[in-house]
């Protein structure tokens, strides 16, 4: 049988703003990336989350992100790889304490916005990520765009990785997204979008845009949070894997042990 | 043999604003509260005195402040002790990473400034912060000034505690700290400051204002950090100790074990 | 012919998190207290909510508020009048200059939530914010909770004053709201609401929780911008007052010219 | 008979941080570029210095930064000109209220750091920035790299604009400074460095790297106020210009009115 991860951001809250509809999510997904102050989310909202995730039985994982709270993480910003693995470091830990507060544990770690599209190209910053996961606890696992450098930096450390996929996302021949700024870079019909990802999962395949298959590791797929309708399809892709056949599981009951 | 241990506040420096004279004071204290990144220091500063900490062979703590960086932690903000728990959960945690990824642990947490001297007095969020530590790690000494609901809090869970003493405040007839507005509140020379803190390990006694002893208990000294003497007053205080054949030792290797 | 101003608070968005329904409440309201970066807003919400304003022909207010996005400004810190100073000039500038970046120019400035509080009981804390507002321009109009610190301060400066009145809540025989606390401080009915605010306005009475009425000056009524039936009651209450013949005019339409 | 001003930035401690020699500088420069709360400087900081600036009969100029204090606005942010038109009137308008609270009036504007560097290269962003100075108050003078896109940008919206050199980076050939990264970058003997912006100002030429002389035009010196040389270096060149015959005065005695 296949086994797939749902992973969506989560406790992007901050103080009295609210975002996101966590609560209904965490019905559809098994893995939730929580935010961890920088660019989204406050102590409050960290500890409130990590209480819900753990009501769902879903696996936690600390989701840091660059220090730019009016940009919520999505610009750019020209940091060093020892300062990414020091901000890395930092919200693991904060993230890892209201887990342990709460009697659990983290599972894993996925960068958020600009800090992991700078990661997934840059191989001096990816490898200071995880570095900071491995020096942290060598048990978390790293999530990391298919085939990029964040997910090979998790390779050549010997820690745990998981491959992202897009469900609502097209491919490039060379195994990389379609860069947003191109048509057809978004797919927006729910059957498509769960059609691509069944097929990722059981033929490790995905079509790209140039109509050729690429091959392609699919641990784990990324439920977007946001938007009007991030509960319907979430909703919407849980039961087409359903149909598939294929199991929806969070991704530390799936992994190898470690040797 | 009396032993004592030595604290003082460090890594308060952010960015590229320096303070303080971390690594000359390394040479004589024996426990080092790290600020957390709310009322100073950041994640680079988190991590350059972690280090130099463990280079001396120097107990680390965690030294959580209110979020105020502009006023260093120093005003009182009236926060619930529900918020009082959760910051504190979360700079413990970001400290606490940055230790562990060094291959070592945290040893004590000792709240800063406004949050300090709030607990000092109110009953919940002392129990609050005493439980913050609890949750997140057991294991953790947690530092209240001798006398002080804090203190208190820790010993009702059981926590690890030292009773901490200053030796440049005066006391008064009822165990709390002479009022800075008041005259007479700051020792300022250093014999008598020595003889003060002597006293207090030797026989358990401080001569209060009103010259009557208080009993007092000291398990570790309070060292400011900052002053132009403060570096000359902590080599002072070194070695009138030594004299006194009092041994400068950090908390965690005094404590009684738990049972 | 009588007058009456309605204010709200608006700009409170920050970054990506959205808060409240500026547009829709911009029909019915004649001045906006546009939040300025500390508590709520940023530079981005302060240019479009001031363009939006202007759009609707409403009289524009800078809100300053107290350093402290995470408790929306909402938690009282322990500041200096130096250092109240010193927030609301920062804060009227950077608002001033949104305004005048448009083309128009600021009409009063009202402090936010815990500001707002702690200057209504503190005589000096209440001289310094208006001598802040006078200093950066003496035709600002102070906007204070009737008979408090604050309004004092500002005719004590000589400044243009607005005595606010709140229709939502009930008052003490001395004039001062029924706090929060206490059941019964909060209006819910629409009706009762707006009697209460009409009887202001044509008799400079309110009625009292004691049953004493008592003499108060309507210049503007405070109407919350948040809750999901915002929009609904400035709809209500902008009616309720056509019918009493009242008129809704921006505060700087109506006040006597400063000799 | 020539002359030319000298221009630093000040205004850089944050709350209990320290930062420069403001009081010192203050007797050699005649513009002060004042740090506005986002990269460094705090409301205290910048009414501190405003009145020191004013006391010393120095030009008051704002110097807008990235929001990015632990980075000390000197790491890019992949901002858009839209955010830097928005962060370039908040902070504008801030500093202005201070100088104008005061009594006096704003006389300059200078980015500072990374969004200097950035928009040196950039039309689009220093489009943006050049209006944002200009809506504020369109008599501002803005200071520009000479030859560069910010420089044209002031002069494209009819600014008056002010072409600034440096006495201690060598030039390139076609009049930009050569990359701190290569060595010969920096100039460090204080006769060399006076000598080159000497013939900057009598002859408007500098000797490039390339041994060939380069135009250029020189309206202020940016004289840096950090490193322990900062004050000598300022006294030097003071007495040098003096020497030569230049005239130091601030840059709003010595422009031509705007027509």
């Amino acid at each position: 049988m296949n086994f797939i991860d749902l992973n969506c951001d989560m406790g992007e809250s901050f103080g009295t703003y609210k975002k996101g509809n966590d609560e209904e999510l965490l019905q559809y997904v098994t893995s939730a990336n929580i935010a961890c102050g920088f660019h989204a989310g406050d102590a409050s909202t960290m500890r409130n989350t990590v209480q819900l995730a753990l009501e769902h039985g879903v696996g936690i994982g600390a989701h840091p992100g660059l220090d730019d709270l009016v940009g919520f993480g999505r610009r750019t910003i020209d940091i060093t790889p020892k300062e990414a693995y020091e901000i890395v470091v930092y919200q693991i830990g904060a993230l890892k304490a209201f887990v342990e507060a709460e009697g659990s544990s983290l599972q894993h770690v996925k960068p958020h916005g600009a800090l992991y599209n700078m990661a997934a190209k840059n191989k001096e910053l990816s490898a200071a990520i995880a570095e900071a996961v491995y020096n942290v606890d060598a048990n978390l696992i790293l999530f990391g765009l298919a085939g990029t450098e964040l997910y090979h930096a998790g390779n050549n450390l010997n820690l745990h990785t998981a491959s992202e996929v897009f469900s609502d996302r097209t491919y490039q021949q060379d195994g990389t997204l379609t860069p947003r700024s191109e048509k057809n870079a978004i797919i927006t019909d729910h059957k498509t979008a769960s059609k691509q990802v069944i097929r990722m999962i059981q033929d490790q395949q995905v079509l790209s845009q140039q109509k050729i298959d690429v091959p392609i590791k699919a641990d784990t797929i990324c439920i977007h949070g946001d938007g009007e309708y991030a509960v319907e399809f979430a909703r919407f892709i849980s039961s087409a894997l359903k149909e598939a056949n294929i199991e929806v599981r969070k991704i530390s009951d799936v992994l190898p042990q470690k040797s």
